[in-house]
């Protein structure tokens, strides 16, 4: 049987645009288009949208509005909205805003997570062990990161062991889902077939996701070896949003439109409008002139 | 076994940039320029480049200088230099000329051929009859073209038994390769693992090449699905040079550097410098400002 014929019928595109997109654009989105945008990504079918991060506006400014976005966006009915936390006041937050699946981000690289969190990879861990267990109190859904799963900006190449470790960490704390992300682009086909030869001997294959950035313009190849493994989530940014702040100019988030475009060629159904998701970007491009100027 | 594991180790990249790219600029490229384009792409490692066409200087007057361009250039042993010959007149001014290698170029779709060579498929064969025989009895190597394989721009989806029953003649012709061309870069996966599925039974698939365009953004995942069918040449070309002609803007043959990049993602060998390629394209695109500027 060929490779194509193997592939899973079905699989979960999980739009992370309005967060890890629009967290990297240079000026704030105003809120209420933030909010169009969501809700048109919404309309376009998406089971999961990554709408902010309760994270400090003073880290990131361009999410300080993550309690309004949550409140005002008109919930679609089946539709998960996901919003990062990266500690117990970010969970207050969450919470206090009506939040029901939030995203814990770690990583398997040590000087990544310094650089990124200012906080060892231990660290991280203490300030989720309080996040987790009051979100599975109150019945939240629950998804962890593993940036730098196949390179580190700083570090270079990372131990597949390693990111085995920090997923098998967060599948304890009681996550749902694990992501694991080639935060600067640089995973090949053959990273990502090592890394997911032992993660899903490791873990179920059906509770992980891909996290593709295309800026070696390798992430739809990166895509195919995932469904080889039996992977049935890949997260993916709309228009590409959020450029690659460690590569300027080069594409950033895999962009949801080539990622919809390479299922549909596989026959491999999403339940997503690809017309409705760059009808979506273009409104928003339209209303902020230069957003993702640098996305593929 | 993963579909990466299972993968060719080596695989023959067929360079297209100087004839199937620089057919399409609107402006003809100078004599010189080209012979050095063709030397520089031969000196990074390519073991097959396609550099001109003997079809009429009224028809593509961008490649009118044909036989200046095969008499000027400095062979590289091992280097095989490959030109397109439509009829028996083409023949002779490429035997003239010195080429040991030739392309025939026919269509699956019979609305392609008329639009494109103005003629029907059985015609082309008429004409290539004489011209294989020559070829053969010269000891030429012969390369035969299945344009439209997959999608036609005036007539629409392309039954495979019609490409199969085409490859058959080229292949009863004495063509020693064939290359199945997605013409206007709309094959999906799917469409190259079912026409693969079938072409790779009636034909011995070290003997078929694929020819993709990247219009839709599909190229890199339709070559993948070629290489889980044991294929092992592929065309490209330097620079994405050539747009599409069917879809201005879009960029149109796969091109090499991006080719390049996903096999030494897979670990496969190709013997060629990738950074050779792109100081190729970059010192043609200085010396021709303006060249391939609709390529990706």
């Amino acid at each position: 049987m060929s490779f194509v014929e193997r592939l899973p019928r079905q699989v979960t595109v999980v739009e992370v645009g309005p967060r890890d997109g629009l967290q990297n654009e240079a000026q704030p989105v105003p809120t209420e288009l933030k909010v169009a945008f969501i809700e048109r990504l919404a309309d376009a079918g998406f089971p999961v949208i990554e709408v902010t991060s309760f994270v400090s506006p003073k880290a990131v400014p361009q999410l300080a509005d993550a309690e309004e976005v949550m409140r005002r966006i008109a919930r679609r009915p089946g539709t998960r909205y996901l919003a990062l936390v990266p500690n117990e006041r970010g969970l207050e937050r969450a919470l206090a805003a009506g939040c029901d699946a939030i995203a814990l981000f770690t990583a398997a690289s040590e000087a990544f997570s310094q650089a990124n969190v200012r906080a060892s990879i231990e660290e991280t861990f203490e300030r989720f062990r309080p996040v987790a267990e009051r979100a599975q109190a109150a019945g939240l859904w629950i998804r962890g990161y593993v940036s730098t799963a196949f390179h580190c900006p700083y570090s270079g190449p990372v131990d597949p062991q390693q990111v085995l470790s920090v997923a098998d960490r967060l599948f304890s704390l009681g996550c749902h889902e694990v992501a694991l992300a080639d935060t600067i682009g640089r995973a090949t086909p053959r990273d990502v077939d090592r890394l997911l030869a032992l993660a899903t001997r490791a873990f179920n294959p059906g509770r992980l996701a891909l996290h593709f950035h295309d800026t070696a313009g390798l992430a739809l190849a990166n895509v195919m070896v995932g469904l080889d493994h039996g992977i049935t989530v890949f997260d993916a940014a709309a228009g590409g949003l959020g450029g690659c702040p460690f590569a300027p100019g080069a594409p950033g988030n895999l962009a949801t439109e080539r990622l919809l475009a390479l299922l549909a060629g596989l026959e491999i159904e999403t339940g997503v409008d690809r017309e409705a998701v760059v009808a979506a970007v273009t409104e928003l491009r339209q209303s902020v002139p230069g957003i993702g100027a640098r996305a593929c």
